[in-house]
């Protein structure tokens, strides 16, 4: 059960990075310094860019990464470690991440072909984390991204993420929110993410409650008694516009009502008619149902009278793009004090090498080789060196600053919901130099090595 | 921190359950005993079934939901509870789950209309588990339903599931590793995985082993020497028809080469001839990268010469369909010793009144009322009684044959990839008149109330 094994996380990985492990160990590679490169390969459909989060996750993970004696028994066991030393389990034993990590922050904006974040470190502790590390960056960035998305199609309505129950697991639910009220959301349905993190939590009821009584009106005094002046009252359970009209009967303490199925354009009219007339200016709309960013645009342009959207769905699980092309590359390696640069040629695959940097002016982003000079923000920052954290993250709130103000400065083609004439992200003179250098080493040497 | 919460489940839902458990507290309704179900609304797009599984979370949860005071603390300091007495936060305290779980079997193949999962316990204790239940069945059925259809495009070569990195969270990919074995993967590259749940673990080398070498060869005759007769080389960093060649000239042991870019159909026959040409006639060619059920069908239909399909991204997030259209609903309520039945009547999103069974013959499922006597098998059966597990859930080997066997016995054209005339799936005589009946009586009596 996932709730019972917490604190195992060496086994937490793809096999393969295990099985490197011992194979680098075997051949005397674990002294070698490997740089390994996170990389957004391509941008998901439609998005102009993507919003950076979950760093906070994977710092815990490498500050905390070990194997317990179960999980090295484990792997003694398998076919595949039958060869491998006693000293390589040794070594597993002693296993702590000693190596840095570079970082963009969380709320930055990154772009197709951009590296998101480096890890130097001896070869096996930079090779080990390449699973964890792209799933959790990955994930909170789409969902960052996609509530960004909502929100700017809601121009200044509130945005609350509902998607808990269509999450990846009930945990991606608490993470997912996280990564939501980054990307711009107000607030959250999911308590766990309200506790943990500090975020606004939200909701009322569901139909089950109003269902629960013999009729609307029952349903709807009482839920006024318990909640006072945050009551919503979901008002569609059997007719919105007769619900509406018993919410309204009964009047304050109502902080607003909820739309849930139906043409919520036209309802959000007849419904804000009906509360009007009872006095109720102040009292809110809230609509919910399979909202996403292009229906919340739609209402929005059509003049509907909602204040609030509820998504769940579509952002829970960022459900046109759930997966995001990116890699954890070898991109330079240290060979008893000889830098060896490393590249991948496979067909349509091809990886860069070198460390980089990428700086961002006003007008562009130039990636670079990690020891050059630019113009600009450097967007990539030390985040653990030698095995330590240099210094705490920014939080959450500051994230969620970052995004939207770092958003707001981008050209507004770049937010809209369709893909855009992209930012320019160019590659540096001596990074370009290195690739083609590296290239020529590979394709001349590669088949007498 | 995910890794840090591990038993905090009592918040890990929508606040509005909480909020609601406040209500129906504070309305003296906490003793009334309410049936909630789960059901399946549509299949997802293209699919002619879903199969069950996450259910052994679902009982993990419920044995173990509970409050712990800083829970309690914070709910206590929102500003939704402010109105909640004293005995209400004593009630979270003692809380235990005292009711019943009836649910199919993991494995079971379900058809749209059909519920899955019932509980019926205080109203309380079956409206709190909402969220945590619809997220933990939901993703894993998603994920063994999107397994199995790779396996029947595989024809009897092996699918070996490759998506821990695209997961939504790692954690997200242990999960969605067990439902693809349960779908029918012949194992997994996620560790913990094969640790937890007993699954072959498969993988043995990545890009970076390749490019932290001089030379394919050199990398290569160092991963016999680890993995002995495990050894799968990865022979496209460069050239991949050249990579055969160097892997070849090595000779075994060598279980296999994997291509993972490129044309798969056209490298697939050139690597085979290679291999031939020196003798290696069983060392297997696996294949990875963007695949699917479509490409993988496409693939073994045009005739590759491929043994065994690694699938990522596609699997682990279930790409096509990464959520389900399910609900859960209140059904059925014991008011004062009278049964009362509930139907949400909303546009598009009408639910179904009273607990129910499910029966499977060779020819069609008959939804029924609960006390109903059918013909074939009853699907829903009792998982907990009275807060107690009724015997231990059938392993992962037990669930893994009834999803093939069952899947097996469904007519060819369910078993396609594309939407095919639908399973019957009616309604008993008995249930359609409490429809009615539930129906005239809400329609009547709502406004009155």
């Amino acid at each position: 059960m996932a709730l019972r094994h917490e604190t195992m996380n060496g086994l937490l990985t793809d096999l393969y990075e295990l099985t490197m492990a011992a194979g680098y160990f075997e051949a005397g590679k674990a002294a070698q310094r490997a740089t390994f490169e996170f990389a957004i390969r391509r941008l998901p459909p439609n998005r102009n860019f993507v919003i950076v989060a979950g760093l906070a996750e994977v710092v815990d993970y490498l500050l905390n990464l070990s194997f317990r004696t179960e999980e090295i028994e484990y792997l003694r066991g398998l076919p595949q470690f039958q060869n491998a030393s006693p000293e390589f389990f040794e070594y597993l034993r002693q296993f702590r991440f000693t190596g840095d990590l570079f970082a963009a922050p969380e709320g930055t904006p990154l772009f197709a072909g951009e590296p998101l974040l480096t890890i130097r470190a001896p070869i096996i502790e930079a090779q080990i984390p390449e699973t964890y590390v792209l799933s959790a960056i990955t994930f909170p960035t789409l969902i960052a991204t996609k509530a960004m998305r909502c929100v700017e199609a809601a121009e200044g309505r509130d945005v609350v993420e509902f998607g808990t129950r269509r999450a990846h697991t009930p945990e991606a639910g608490v993470i997912g929110a996280r990564a939501a009220y980054l990307g711009g959301c107000a607030g959250t349905s999911n308590a766990l993410a309200g506790f943990r993190y500090g975020i606004p939590v939200m909701g009322t009821a569901a139909h089950s409650w109003v269902m629960s009584f013999a009729g609307e009106a029952k349903a709807f005094r009482v839920l006024q008694r318990v909640l006072g002046p945050h009551t919503i009252q979901l008002i569609d359970t059997y007719n919105t516009v007769e619900g509406a009209r018993i919410a309204a009967r009964l009047g304050p303490p109502l902080w607003g009502v909820r739309l849930d199925s139906g043409d919520l354009l036209s309802l959000s009219r007849q419904v804000r008619a009906v509360l009007d007339e009872a006095g109720l200016h102040d009292t809110k709309i809230m609509a919910s149902g399979d909202l996403d960013e292009h229906r919340i645009r739609s209402l929005v342009r059509d003049g509907a009278f909602i204040d609030s959207f509820g998504v769940g769905t579509q952002l829970a699980t960022s459900a046109d793009a759930p997966a995001m092309s990116a890699i954890y590359k070898l991109v330079e390696l240290n060979v008893s004090g000889i830098q060896r640069f490393t590249s991948k040629l496979s067909d349509d695959k091809v990886s860069v090498p070198g460390a980089k940097q990428v700086f961002r002016d006003a007008a562009r982003d130039v990636v670079a080789r990690s020891g050059e000079c630019g113009k600009g923000e450097a967007l990539l920052r030390p985040v653990i060196l030698e095995g330590e954290l240099v210094e705490p993250l920014p939080g959450l709130e500051q994230a969620r600053c970052r995004a939207a103000e770092s958003v707001r400065k981008l050209p507004a083609p770049l937010r809209s919901l369709e893909a855009a004439e992209p930012w320019p992200v160019i590659y540096s003179r001596e990074l370009r130099e290195l690739i083609e250098q590296t290239r020529r080493n590979l394709t001349t040497c590669q088949p007498l090595s």
